[in-house]
Formats: C-alpha cells, structure tokens, sequence
C-alpha cells in the first residue's frame, strides 16, 4: 500500500509561470501520464501552453477532473501569493489541490480555510506519513528493480518510467513506484523518500514496493547517488529497503563532477559506482545483479552518443543505452534486466 | 556550533520508575558528566537511588540546578500521567524540563501550559533543528574521529566517551559530539541525527562537527550500522558529514547477528564491515583510516575477554581493546588513533 494515493485524473495549473524550464511538472505529466491530464489552465496573461485543452477548474471539473496540480515550481518552491486566487477557485468547483512545493498548502490561511469551507483537501506531496516503521529487513515476494546514478540529476526517474511502460509492451505485470514529488504525480501515489527522517527511510522504502505476486515487477524511482556528498544516505536507505533483484545505473555522458557541487568534486570511476551499490544491496538480496546502464546523452549529437555507449559499454562489459533514444540498445537493456 | 546547547547542571529525575535498566539515561549522566548532576530525584515509594545527592526540584534550584532531566525511559518511552505533577513541581521551581523520550513534552497540555505560565523551557532533545542544510562537502579544518560499528547497541557511544577523556588525560583539545539522546545529556549538547530528514542528514553531521583548530579533536558518537537492515541510511548520512580522518569500529564478542533481528540476520564478517566504512569514508577524505576494534567484552569472563581481543586484533592486524576494561591495550588503542 502506498502512502499517497492521489485524485485523479488533474487539470494542470500553470498559474503566471511562462518560462517552461520551470514547468518541468507539467510536463512530466503531460508526457507520461496525458491520459490523467484533463486540460490546463494558466492564469490571464501567462503566454506558456502545453498542448492540453485549456479549460477553467469549472469546465475541468465538468469533464471529470479530481484534482488541480500545481504544475510549475519557480525558484525557491514556494506557492506564490497570486496564484492563491486560482487554487481558491479550484477548490470552489469542486478539486483537491495537490503541491509538490516546500510549502505546505495548509500553511496558507486563505486557502486553509477555503478548503474547509468547500470540504476538499490540500495534499502535498512532499509530506511523507507519520506511521512510518524502522525497517524489518525481512524478504518478500515479487521481482525489484531500482535505478540508481553516479549523481542526481541525470534519468533515474525517466529511466524507472520507460522501463516500466517497456516491461509491460512486453505483456509484464509492472508497477512504477514513485520517490520523489514529479514521480508521485505521475503514479498517482508514492513516498517522498527524501522528507522521511532516517531512522524510517529504509522502512519507507519497505512500504512503497511490498510484497507482491512472483512474477510482478515493482521499477522504482531511485534518489541520489551512494557516492553523492549530500544525499548518499536517501540513496542507500531506498537501497535497503528495496531489496533489489536487478539495479540499473544511470549516469551522464558528460557528467564529471557532481552536480551543483563542481570540479572539486570528480565523480569516482563508474566501476567503484557499480560495486559499492553490489556490495550494499547484496546484504539485503544476494543474487542482487547490476543488469546495464541507461546513459544520459542528451548533450550529445547522434553520432557521438552511439560512440559515447558503445565505449562505456564495452568497458563495463554490460549492456548501454539512452532510454530517451529508445531503439535496439534500449531493448537490450531491456532483456537484460529481465534475464533473471 | 551545535543544535542544542542544554541548561546544566541537572537534577536526575528517576520518577516511579524502580528498575535499574531503566535508568540508563540517569545512570550515563552520573558515571560521565557528575560535576554537572547537582541531585536525584525519584517519586514517594520508589526505591530506586543513583548515589547522588536526594533533593526535591526547590532544593536542587537552590543549589545552582538549573534543568530537571527525565533520566528513565520505560519500555514504549512515553511520559507518564503520574510524572506531570512532578515535572510542574521542577517548573514551578525554576527549572527547565530536558526530556530524550518519543512523546514531545509540548505535547502535553499541562505541562506546555505550566512552562508557559512559569517563563521555564520544555526541551526535547530528540528533535533536531529546522534550519538544517544539506552537506557542503567542503573539507574543514580540525581533527575528527567517528565509532563506527557492526551493529547498534555495542558501545559507539561508551567508545567515543572514552576515547574524549583519554585524549584529554593527555592534555590533548578534544569534544565528545553527540548523535543521540543519552549522548546529547551528556555533552550539554549535540545532534539527534536519527531524527533529521534524510535530505539534511550529512548536512546536520557536518553542523555537529564544525571547522576547529587544526590540532582539535572532535570524537564523534557514531550510530547503528553501515550494514544494519534498519539505521544503515543513518550510519552513512553521519560518516559522509562526519569527515572523519580516523575510524574506530566497535563489535560485541559475542554478537553473531543483528541485535533484535534474529539469526536469519548474521553479522558480515568484520574484514567486510571495515572495507565497507573505508571505502565511504575515504569519498570524502582520501587519508581516512581505521585505527582499531573498541570490542565490547561485558558477556565473557577476564580469560576469555583477553584471548578474544588477542584473537581478533591478530585476525585483523589492529589494535583490539575494552574501553571498559582499559588497561595497556585501550592506550595502545589510544595511541593508533592519534599516530597521524
């Protein structure tokens, strides 16, 4: 059972935000999951479009919509004073609002008490929940796999959700598991595993892929990077409690050093990456396997990312592919994580 | 500069509570801090006494106390009903109430009205700070050692303890740093990391253990275990953040599997545990090394003690010693931590 189980299907709120690098929500969902994105809506002004219908909360809620997303985040994450009007609206017609924002939703007494008065809820998605368990370490049913990186930042996320949807174009019972705030929209549930206070993380991590049919695979969303100055701990508590039959290391081609962290931090050699998250996850599963690499080479022109994979495949001697790319590399990849 | 910074001296509040082992709290604050406990102080009827001074919360005020600490946990760690009108005695005294128990003492009407109305604080030191960063990374100046461990519960903090007081009866600079509650009591101060997000766990250890003198020590009280199914996120949060130049490792001689996990949970061997923490630390301080086994020998006779400390410093080539027993081989010990 998840933690979050959200409303669905979403009108997406784009409020006054025009610059799409900062609507990256929005479109996540747009892209994975368009079949639960009734429509957008962006605020009188604000030029950016998705492509959706645009509708009001009203005509959303008309067409079925359970729930306005907060689809944007600007700088900072926080729920901008304008924007309140419009969730106020929102909750008017009849929708839950849903924020992946640091700031809680009910921190705003207007909108606290709008929803009390319209007796609809404010979810946020970064609240993980309070009932949480140290983790039991016991084994359970099912098949796991677990994107893990040599950094944040770099597909462990989109690498979780293509597989998914490639393990079921294969006819395989999948399910996405979601860790962090855009991955919890796009499954409709999840646990924010960052926000969960360490000593409940591996347990959390328990919780969100439990026990399941022997031939079901759980893909979820890995977090951080075991060797990553300030989120290894997320990543090995995720690690743990996961219990991974099959990890698949994402990293990207022209990543060096860590992300936001700079030169006077190299990443360490990948081979160092794969072992240490073999060593960790095989204290919770022995037969723990590292079944590829997904590579990350949007920088990359197209004859250059071929040649980008293909080295680091053949210096790791295991199968590389850009999940974005797609293609016979992907579908090797594919194989091998399912060759268990 | 440290989260917490307690009112001391204490007076040691033992309440009903009359069976030793659940006074552990108490019992550390008298054997390592006893300038800092002015008196004890248990309920009519309970026979339970430390050795100290008995005072009631007036007399321990008059007497320079200027916090009354709730020095028993019993099993579950909540406050007791009967244990209010005692704590509103300690407030109405002029005393602060320190409590490390799960319930948050504001929690309790009474009492958050009762420290209200007398101007006094209820500090609870299980919960961390809300202004925690996530880690820089950046290498800082001063010494830094950290126990690390096989398991929980084996002495990380007793070994850190005692390592502080050794350094010290050498004249060296050194702070004990603590991670967890009895620790916290005992330091004046420190960290509950267990209790902190797991975005900002290396950040917060990295907060514990600021930039220093070059030829400062900070020993720092290490928790759970890199290879625990439960606290491994914990243990690695703190190591990164940590930054230690010196590990110390410490096992029970007699600990086969993981404590309270049963014997479907055996200890990896120790060689793998030392690795494992090496290779970790070592991402963040290339120059990190062990510097020996802290091995807890309370459950074996003097014979048997010495013949498992010589077996398992021979096996891995380090110094092996008892804090608690002391003696040649805890100096030699000393000595390897010191010798960079």
């Amino acid at each position: 059972m998840s933690a979050l189980d959200l409303p669905r299907p979403y009108l997406l709120f784009l409020a006054d935000v025009d610059d799409p690098r900062y609507a990256k929500t929005a479109q996540g969902l747009r892209d994975w999951v368009p079949e639960q994105c009734i429509g957008e809506w962006a605020l009188p002004g604000n030029e950016l479009r998705l492509g959706l219908v645009e509708l009001d909360p009203a005509a959303a809620k008309a067409r079925g919509a359970r729930a306005l997303v907060v689809g944007v985040a600007p700088v900072g994450g926080q729920i901008q004073s304008g924007w309140v009007p419009g969730l106020i609206e929102a909750l008017e017609a009849g929708l839950d609002v849903i924020s992946g924002m640091h700031t809680p939703l009910s921190g705003i007494a207007e909108l606290a008490a709008a929803a009390e008065r319209c007796g609809r809820r404010l979810i946020d998605v970064r609240v993980p929940p309070s009932d949480l368990p140290v983790a039991s370490g016991q084994p359970r049913s099912g098949k796991r796999l677990l994107t893990v990186g040599t950094d944040c930042a770099l597909g462990k996320k989109y690498t979780a959700l293509a597989l998914t949807r490639a393990f079921r174009a294969r006819g395989l019972d999948a399910d996405f598991r979601a860790t962090g705030q855009t991955g919890i929209l796009i499954a409709g549930g999840g646990l924010p595993v960052d926000a969960v206070k360490a000593d409940f993380l591996a347990g959390a991590a328990e919780r969100l892929s439990p026990a399941a049919d022997p031939d079901h695979w759980d893909v979820i969303e890995g977090q951080g990077a075991l060797v990553h100055p300030g989120y290894a701990a997320v990543s090995l508590g995720l690690l743990q409690g996961s219990q991974p039959d099959v990890l698949v290391l994402c990293h990207a081609a022209d990543r060096t050093w860590v992300s936001g962290y700079g030169p006077a931090f190299p990443l360490p050699p990948i081979e160092e990456v794969i072992e240490l998250n073999l060593v960790h996850a095989r204290l919770r599963k022995p037969g723990a396997r590292m079944a590829g690499i997904s590579l990350n080479t949007s920088g990359l022109d197209d004859a250059r990312a071929e040649q980008a994979m293909d080295r680091l495949g053949a210096r790791l001697g295991l199968p590389c592919a850009d999940p974005v790319r797609g293609g016979e590399r992907f579908e090797t990849l594919i194989t091998a994580c399912l060759d268990c």
